[in-house]
């Protein structure tokens, strides 16, 4: 078995740029910043243009590069005159480099491109003191110092091996359809422990709650807590006390990093790093209809509308636990659900432990002390749905009742059709058109045609986070 | 509709005894009181002997005729010598009078013979002061006494209606095996009420815990419960402070007759009472297998020994728990259970609400910030009833594992075999060896050869306590 420092070493070889990848990506946002300078000069409000992110920072991992652009409004400048500045702006650049763009949205929208390969962002954000943040994006530029600043010795490197490590564990990534580690969290986590192989051996010994202050804004933990609840996970933003660092990331994404840093030390390998010559197998449909064999699995099928990611992912989150909430109030058990989603169409899964429903059940009635209690024996007794009693069992009266649907998909639809499941309103209409897959073949079907979902699909039924997951190698 | 008044006074017309019933029923019993005084005068330690029960307190039912016959001893008298001397006099008498005799079995042994249809039981005991009993039935001659000089005006006649109420609605009786109310509870609760109809409008209201202290025996409830505790009712025998006379009314048994004193109030019928001529209908073999269809029934038939009935319903009843546990224990969900029993035959039946386990069932792990988290991931990861997993869900890790055994037959008779069920030391060999029903069919084949099997599988089947069953006129 390889130690720590062994793997590190042989990951490192594979994530850190070579140093002429670093001077044509270095070069080719140079460039971009003295395009859109240019560009942006001729609009009134703007005060700056700034590369921000892992470029800027110099801690990129290689297959994943990225040049962040940021465009610096005064603070005068109105929304809608910033927003549609910079998609002029970031158009016109973009189509410059002889790029195409897309609009993508965020707080506000930005303009996105693909150059040589490279993934570029256009973005506006208001220039404002510290504090003073008139958008989500104001304080990048000040992380993106505080970061530079805080670089020094092989420190770029232990962060590119910690992004790669929460990026191959699964945990990596703020947007809502993953609730995990922003690059800047996993950033100020190293920062805070001195390297990479520190941190993970801090994060194998994490009792959550997690406290970190790294700039001391907070006396101790109990006065941060009374601005911040009790969050499992809290890190102070170095250059805004007021915002936690770490708000995103779900408990579920916390324990399976806690875990993940465990199984390393335990045993150290490749194979929990992000490495960007791996590939990963392909999935057979044998494999498939194996692993669904004897399982109980409710799909619904559902048209999405074109929205951003955590729009859409929110909404679809928030859908997953209302049905989970009625399938359990039905009676059913759910023991796992998670949602695939790619252009329009979006697939919802419930594993359960059964597909139907026991035909009786026990409805339970008042203690026979109240008075209500003949009111109990006047509605049951001549029910038809009353299989037997009213009987007495110590204090309160029971009776047993057969179900008249007892079949998820019956029951599911009814309620859908009756509008009677809480889900997102942004979800209300197709929710009540979704279809219900009728076998686990049909879900098979849909597999062999779309290898996005046949990929997801072998993930929900193995439901193994990814670093004990067998396929990967 | 007809009043409380007019269906008690129609009641009493049938089971208050004729002038000539109650002659021919004081003559035998004088007959015999004489016949055991001149026997066991014989004996040494004998200091009286006396007629006890509702024929000396003029308080029985038309139908339920019986002569109590009570032998007092000295309490120098060994209890072996005083049991022998008992059986000797008892059987001469039920001889003498032409009648066969059986030993029945309380604390000590005593002898019942059937003489013109009516039972007679010849008892012994102690005379002692109140308090310094030395048995059970010590107290028998005190509180005969004391009923007696409470019994003015047509309070009889009301202890008749309240007898026969409890009687009708199945609550009367403290053996094991019904847990209900005592012919002196019955006497007791009458007269503190003053008559049946205001006993019946008390308890329709009764909001356990119930305290009744007719004598005053303690100054006020609080200083009762330091002596007894918190049983549901509580009801200070008159002539023995220490002692609970309701002490054998089960919680179920006390909410019945809270429920049926509600209900005869509601709609007053001479349904709810036991009336000697009424013969209850035959339950057809159609009724038995038109009610089993679709109900998920355990059945376990053993042989068990000849022994007194509330030894053996006593190690039923602890039995019967512990099946059930065992069967939630498993993951099953029992919703009632009872048990028959006729000569060495026992059935215990159990409705459940399904008579098979799901496949699958989730099992947790520990949270991931605990160190033996890994040896779960050992333990699970390739383990052969592994099906999915483990995944982490929150703070901790979960697996989705497969059952080996999911019916409730092999099941059962697995943990039977092992002896991993808790039951009563007298039952362990009878059990092990227990018959598990294949069927409801075999059930309802049992039932059409046993007439008495049959009564109680509709009534199981039916659950409700007699004062709501539909078979009841």
């Amino acid at each position: 078995m390889k130690n720590v420092e062994e793997v590190t070493a042989e990951v490192l070889q594979k994530i850190r740029p070579s140093f002429i990848e670093s001077e044509k990506l270095i070069w080719l946002a140079n460039e971009l910043l003295r395009t859109v300078k240019d560009l942006a000069s001729n609009y009134e409000g703007v005060l700056d243009v700034r590369l921000e992110g892992s470029v800027a920072k110099g801690t990129w991992i290689r297959g994943r590069e990225e040049v962040d652009v940021f465009v610096q409004f005064s603070k005068d400048v109105e929304k809608n005159k910033l927003e549609k500045t910079i998609l002029e702006v970031g158009n016109a650049v973009i189509k410059k480099f002889g790029g195409r763009t897309e609009i993508r949205y965020a707080e506000h929208p930005y303009v996105e491109g693909i150059l040589n390969g490279i993934r570029v962002n256009i973005v506006a954000c208001y220039k404002v003191e510290p504090g003073m943040w008139l958008s989500a994006v104001d304080r990048t530029p000040y992380h993106t110092e505080y970061i530079k600043s805080k670089l020094t010795g092989t420190l770029a490197d232990d962060i590119r091996l910690m992004k790669s490590f929460m990026l191959g564990c699964g945990v990596y990534g703020a947007e809502i359809k993953i609730g995990g580690f922003s690059g800047y969290l996993a950033e100020l986590l190293t920062i805070n422990y001195g390297s990479f192989s520190t941190t993970i051996k801090a994060a194998s010994n994490w009792k959550p709650p997690i406290f970190i202050d790294i700039e001391g804004h907070y006396a101790n933990r109990r006065e941060a807590l009374k601005v911040f609840g009790r969050p499992y996970i809290l890190v102070i933003d170095p250059v805004d006390k007021k915002r936690n660092v770490a708000a995103a990331v779900t408990d579920t994404k916390l324990s399976e990093f806690i875990l993940a840093s465990k199984l390393f030390l335990a045993s150290p390998s490749e194979r929990f790093f992000y490495i960007p010559e791996r590939v990963n197998r392909r999935i057979t449909m044998t494999e498939i209809r194996r692993m669904l064999r004897g399982r109980c699995i409710l799909g619904l099928r559902l048209k999405v509308q074109q929205k951003p990611p955590d729009v859409l992912w929110g909404e679809i989150k928030h859908t997953l636990k209302g049905i989970y909430k009625a399938l359990e109030y039905e009676g059913f058990k759910a023991f796992r659900y998670d949602a695939w989603s790619e252009g329009n169409a979006c697939i919802m899964l419930f594993e359960l432990q059964e597909l139907n429903l026991p035909t009786c059940y026990v409805h339970y009635g008042p203690p026979v002390s109240l008075d209500n209690v003949l009111d109990f024996i006047k509605k049951h007794y001549d029910a038809k749905d009353t299989v037997a009693g009213p009987w007495v069992s110590g204090p309160r009266l029971y009776v047993l009742k057969s179900r008249d649907k007892t079949s998820v998909k019956d029951i599911i639809r009814m309620r859908l059709i009756k509008g009677d499941i809480s889900v997102s309103a942004g979800l209300m209409e197709v929710i009540k058109n979704a279809k219900i897959c009728k076998s686990n073949e049909e879900l098979a079907r849909f597999a062999s045609k779309n290898i996005s979902f046949r990929r997801f699909l072998f993930e929900f039924l193995e439901a193994r986070p990814s670093f004990l997951a067998k396929h990967v190698q």
